[in-house]
C-alpha cells in the first residue's frame, strides 16, 4: 500500500462517518438507565450495563466483527485487518455516573463503531485489525477504584484485588464479573494473564473535554499531549474550643483562621510552582465541634493540585510537606499519580487528521483521568477531545454539539484509518 | 436599723463563710451525675436533677427556709426577714452540660446557701428575706431554649410554648414538670402568673466568668456591669461545582473562595466597629458537594457578633445586609437579643462588698447568657464573676480556685446581708 492509497482510505472514512447513525447510537445507548432529568444512571455491571452492552454486542455482530472478552469483562469488538498485525485499538466505557449524561465515555466507544460503520461502507480493508474496547468501570461510583478494566488490561496483577471489592449492597467484583459471563457465554474470553499476549500497535481515545478550554477558545478538537499528574493531600488544623461570647478575640485560636491562612499559603505556593496549568482544589473540608457559639478546634480540608510536569509536582510536594511544619498544622497523602505525556508520533496523526478535515485545534491536557492514562503504559496512546458547553461533565446537562460530536469521529476515522494502514 | 448596724452585718456575715463548708457542698453537689472524668452530667429534671434538688432541699429545710416552687419547677429557698419586704433574691441553675464541670450555675446556687447558713451562723436577722433561687433548665441541652426557669419567671406566658417542647427521646416538659411534682408532693406552688405576684428588691447572680479576662488580669473577682447583646446569622455563599483536573483557575466560582472573603468582610467591620468590646465567631461551616475534586459549589457558614452597645449592634445588622447584597451571597437571621445593663446602685453594692474584702476588682461585661439576663426585666439586677482556670468552661476541665470560690462568696455574702437590711 502506498502512502497515497493509505491517505486515500483515511478520507474517504471520514467522509463515510454518517452523523444521524452517530447521533442515533447515542441516544440508543443512553435509554439505557435513563434518567427522567435526561441524564443517565448506568452503575458498571449492573442489570442496565448488561443491556447496554448486549445492545453493543448485538450491533458489533451485526457489521461483521467479532467480540471478545477478558478476566475484567472488557470488551474487545474487533474488525479483522488483511495482515497479521497487532491491532489499533479504540474505545472507552459505558458505565456512567449515578447523575451523568450521554457522552462521558460513551461517545468513545460509539464514535468507534461509527468508525468501523464507515470503513465498511467505505469498502476498505485495512492492514491492521481495528478494535473498540469498551472498558469496565471507568467511573469508580460502583466499584473502587475506577478505571479498572483498562487498568487490569495493562497489569493483570490487579485482579486479585479487584475481584475482593464489594459494591454498596455487598456484591464484589468477582460475583459481577460471573454473572456477566453467564449472561454472556458465547463471548470468548482472551487469556489476560500476560500484557505482551494482547499488543497493540495504537491507542485513540476520543472523549468530550469535560473542561471549558476548547469551548473558551471557540475551537471544535483538542489534541490531546497527555494527562496531569495529581496529588490529594489531606490538612488538618488544629486550635482550641472556646466560648464565642466570652473569649477575647486576641487570645482566640481559632482553626477555621489557621486553615484559611493555610489554604491561602497553599494557593500561593501552587500558582508559584505551575503558573497558567496549575489547578488547585481545596473540595472537602469537616469543622469541628461546628457549632455556631464554639470557636472552631479542628478544621480538615482535601487539597487536588495538578500539573503536566513531574519537577513541579515534586516541588509541589516538597512545600506543602514545609507548609506543615507549622504548630498546629497536620498533613496525611491520600493519592498521587505521574503525569503521562502521550506519543508524539500519534499527537502528529491527529494533528494530521484535524488539518484533512480543515479543522483548527488547539493542544491542550488532560485535568481528568481517562483510561488511555493506563493504555499509555502498554503501547503508543493520545486523545483526542470534542468541547463540553459550560464545561460541565457528571451531570445530566453535560452537552456536545451535534456538529462537534460528528467532527471529531470524521477525526478519529481519519486517524484510525491511517493508523490501520501503517506497517 | 443604722448603717452602721448593716455595715456590721454584712462584714459579720462574709465572715462567717465557712470555706470548707462551701467546697464540700461543691463536691456533694457533683456527685449528682458525676462523669468518669471529673465533670458533670446532669440535665434538667433528669432523675440525676431530682435526686441533686432534694439534696438542696433537704439541706435549705436543715437550715430552717422554707422551700417553694412554680409552674416551671423553679426553686425558691426562703430565709425569712423581720419585716414584710419584697426578698432579695440570688441564685443561679443546677443543671449542667452533658459533659460539664462542677461549677457553671452550681457554684451560685450553693454559694448562695452558704450565705444563708453564713447569716444563721452569725446571727443575724435581716429585714428583708433572702431568697435563694434554683432556675430550671438554663443550659438548654434538654429542652431548647436555654433559660427557660428564669425567662418563665419573668414572663409567664411563656409556659403555653415551654409545656410542648419534647427532648430528644419525646418526653415533654410538661411531662418531666408532672414528675418533678410528683417526686416533691410536699412542696408548694407559688402562684407564678403575675410576675407582679413576685416582687424582688433586688437579684445577685455569681458565677465562674466562663472567660479569660479576670484570669489574665491576675484579679479575683469581676463587676459584671451588664450581658452583650448579640446576633446570630447563617450566610450562604454559591458558586459553580466543577471538575477540579480540568477547570482552568480563572474560569472557577469557587464557593469557598467567595465565603472566606465574605467572612475576611465581616471580621473587618466588626472589629472596625466594635473595637475590643467585638466578638465574633464563624462557627458552624458546611460545605457542598464536599468532595475532593470538585469545586465547591455552595459554603454555609454561621456568624455570632457580640457587643454591649445596641447602636453597634444596629450598625452590625445594616453593615451584614449590604455585605449580603454581593453575587452569589444570601443572609438568614437566626436569633438576636438586645444588650442587657445591670443596676448600677447593685454594682455600687458589689464594688463596696469587694471594698470592705480589701479585694481588687475589675469591671467586665459577660459575653455568656446567665438568668440573670432574664432576671434584669423584673427587678435591679447584677452578677459577680471569679476566674475560670484558662477561660475553659462547659468542660470537665472548669476549674476555679478554692480561694477565689470562697472569695466570691463572701463578696455575695456582704452584699445580700447589706441589700437585705435596706428599707
Amino acid at each position: 500500500m502506498t502512502l497515497d492509497e493509505s491517505s486515500s482510505d483515511a478520507r474517504a472514512a471520514a467522509a463515510q462517518v454518517n452523523p444521524q447513525r452517530l447521533l442515533d447510537a447515542i441516544q440508543a445507548l443512553a435509554s439505557f438507565g435513563a434518567r427522567d432529568d435526561g441524564g443517565v444512571d448506568r452503575p458498571a455491571l449492573s442489570g442496565r450495563d448488561l443491556q447496554a452492552r448486549r445492545y453493543l454486542i448485538e450491533r458489533a455482530i451485526a457489521l461483521g466483527c467479532t467480540v471478545t472478552t477478558d478476566h475484567c469483562a472488557n470488551l474487545f469488538i474487533r474488525r479483522a485487518g488483511s495482515e497479521d498485525l497487532a491491532p489499533v485499538m479504540t474505545g472507552s466505557h459505558a458505565d456512567t455516573q449515578p447523575s451523568g449524561g450521554k457522552l462521558d465515555g460513551c461517545y468513545g466507544v460509539l464514535a468507534g463503531l461509527e468508525c468501523i460503520e464507515a470503513l465498511n461502507d467505505a469498502g476498505i480493508r485495512t492492514r491492521r485489525p481495528l478494535e473498540v474496547a469498551v472498558w469496565t468501570n471507568e467511573e469508580g461510583t460502583r466499584f473502587q477504584p475506577g478505571a479498572m478494566g483498562s487498568s487490569a488490561f495493562v497489569d493483570p496483577t490487579l485482579m486479585d484485588r479487584y475481584n475482593t471489592v464489594a459494591d454498596a449492597t455487598g456484591v464484589t467484583l468477582a460475583q459481577a464479573l460471573q454473572q456477566h459471563a453467564q449472561t454472556f457465554p458465547a463471548l470468548a474470553r482472551r487469556n489476560a494473564d500476560q500484557p505482551a499476549n494482547q499488543p497493540a500497535h495504537a491507542f485513540i481515545e476520543l472523549h468530550i473535554e469535560q473542561g471549558p478550554q476548547l469551548e473558551n477558545a471557540n475551537l471544535p478538537l483538542g489534541i490531546v499531549s497527555g494527562i496531569q499528574g495529581v496529588r490529594w493531600y489531606s490538612i488538618t488544623c488544629t486550635g482550641v474550643a472556646a466560648h464565642a461570647g466570652t473569649t477575647p478575640m486576641p487570645v482566640r485560636r481559632d482553626a477555621m483562621t489557621l486553615a484559611i491562612d493555610v489554604r491561602a499559603t497553599i494557593d500561593t505556593f501552587a500558582h508559584t510552582l505551575g503558573g497558567d496549568d496549575t489547578r488547585v482544589t481545596f473540595g472537602r473540608w469537616s469543622v469541628a465541634p461546628n457549632s455556631i457559639n464554639t470557636i472552631p478546634s479542628t478544621v480538615t480540608f482535601t487539597v487536588d493540585f495538578r500539573h503536566p510536569d513531574a519537577a513541579v509536582l515534586a516541588a509541589f510536594d516538597q512545600q506543602i510537606a514545609q507548609c506543615a511544619q507549622r504548630d498546629g498544622v497536620a498533613l496525611q497523602g491520600l493519592f498521587s499519580h505521574a503525569p503521562v505525556a502521550f506519543d508524539n508520533a500519534l499527537l502528529a496523526r491527529l494533528t494530521e487528521a484535524a488539518a484533512a478535515l480543515d479543522t483548527p485545534t488547539m493542544t491542550l491536557t488532560s485535568g481528568a483521568f481517562h483510561d488511555a492514562m493506563y493504555l499509555a503504559r502498554h503501547c503508543p496512546t493520545a486523545m483526542l477531545f470534542v468541547p463540553s458547553r459550560d464545561g460541565i461533565s457528571h451531570n445530566p446537562l453535560e452537552h456536545t454539539d451535534d456538529d462537534h460530536l460528528v467532527l471529531g469521529t470524521r477525526a478519529l476515522a481519519h486517524c484510525l484509518a491511517t493508523l490501520c494502514n501503517e506497517p
